[in-house]
């Protein structure tokens, strides 16, 4: 299933998309799309049946904002360099095991939102990631559990990126990955149902509608069943915990000088296989 | 005011204690002690009327677990190597400035609750700590502004943290402070207006009844209304969001060898002048 929430930010109701594409509210049969819903079975089950039996109402979609397709976000877990080639583009030895750190909920906005570029920033960097949506409490996974029976679905997500305020201010990374609106996401969490491999899904990303990030999954130097089992041993991954998985190459810290990072007035795109696409204008702070 | 929340976890009320250490229900006053109580100045006016009224029915306090003082946590945001005192015991440089790191909110527990040394852990660390709660959004703030203004209250709280899993493992120091139960927070959020200088309050922490840190809040290399202004700077912070300042000397990583990391049935305890004590057991998870 597509799941989405649509609405003014703050007052979204749930929705679908159904296989055809059109747009089906959901706000009758349940409350809202958070981690309690995506680790109730009931309660999936019944937006299933409802949209097999044709009973969700058609909602009309001309105008209709989109906003974050979860509600209620517990911790963003963030992966860095989980790419073969965009470790190399940024000149950093692969990891030896999973690099972590943090953006807060606050970040998130919906796919088409306005996102802004901080007051002072001169680095702000675009990197086009595979958000995992976390369904069951996940702790201290065992060598002979599936770590993807613990995930709900997936989701596009931009994890936006300020290089300076990340690197050069004398801190860790989280000081450049929390600014406002840095975490665009959606437009849709995607049932894992849906998705037959998390490790061959494309990823593209355009800023101007020229295309930087041309990547693919297959890329990732620690998949998702490993990285989901990783971070269950220092943390407890909770429903409605989501991780950013990492970003392929073609980032604006990776290309020669002078380096393209983003400016208001900036729009970028980015889309992954079978998950959507989301459209940003940046505008200053 | 001295606010807390008592109860079994994740179904507290709120509670305050009064001039004479009596606990008082707020249950008929407020629905429950987060960002939006401590934003909304008519509803704290409420609470402080009724308290001074004689109107608040007194609590039993007999068996009474206390849980953390604040509901809803938005983001932890933690200064790392804020003290001169703790900074020279880890062989560190004073940061030319403020470090940042996060906690997830799901790390949060009561004063009193256990706390779980977590699996494969041998660098478990004790860290005493001035928490800071937000009551006003705070987003850039200019010079002339007085980051004081946006602080709601103060607490204690125990930044417990793994330092194999904060510096040897290859990644940002989250990974070694998001462990569940790491931080321990109350067992009062007390209000403002009791805290005359946020950088006059001594802080210590006993570990099985041995003194090991005993500091004051005048060693901090930046105070806290240099941290609010600073962190408002790269993200915005909302009522209920808590920043953790740092810890002053005498954590176990800044000990000789063998350095005395904690252990299954160890007890911790620590206090923050007029902010009152914790207690926790830790035991093996």
């Amino acid at each position: 299933m597509k799941l989405l929430r649509v609405g003014t930010a703050g007052a979204e109701t749930p929705a679908l998309v159904d296989a055809e594409g059109v747009l089906r509210d959901l706000s009758g049969v349940v409350a809202d799309i958070d981690g309690t819903l995506l680790a109730d079975d009931v309660a999936l089950g019944r937006i299933r049946a409802a949209a097999e039996a044709g009973e969700l109402p058609a909602l009309d979609a001309t105008g209709l904002r989109v906003g974050p397709p979860l509600a209620r976000i517990g911790k963003i877990v963030c992966i860095g360099l989980n790419y073969h080639d965009h470790a190399r583009e940024t000149g950093a030895e692969p990891p030896a095991e999973p690099v972590i750190f943090f953006k807060a909920a606050d970040t998130v906005v919906g796919p088409y939102d306005t996102v802004l570029v901080p007051r002072r920033s001169v680095k702000t960097d675009w990197e086009v990631e595979l958000a995992v949506v976390i369904g069951r409490t996940a702790r201290y996974l065992s060598d002979d559990e599936d770590p993807l029976a613990y995930v709900a679905g997936y989701a596009v997500a931009h994890d936006v990126s300020e290089r300076e305020f990340q690197i050069e201010r004398g801190g860790t990374w989280d000081k450049g990955k929390n600014c406002e609106t840095f975490n665009p996401l959606g437009p849709w969490l995607v049932t894992a149902d849906e998705v037959d491999d998390p490790q061959d899904l494309s990823l593209k990303l355009w800023v101007n509608g020229e295309l930087k990030q041309d990547g693919t999954t297959a890329e990732q130097i620690f998949p998702v069943r490993e990285v989901v089992r990783y971070v269950s041993q220092f943390m407890t991954l909770y429903p409605g915990d989501v991780i950013n998985t990492g970003t392929p190459a073609g980032v604006a810290m990776g290309a020669p000088e002078p380096k393209p990072f983003l400016r208001g007035g900036d729009v970028v795109e980015l889309e992954i296989e079978g998950l959507g696409r989301q459209r940003q204008e940046f505008k200053d702070a």
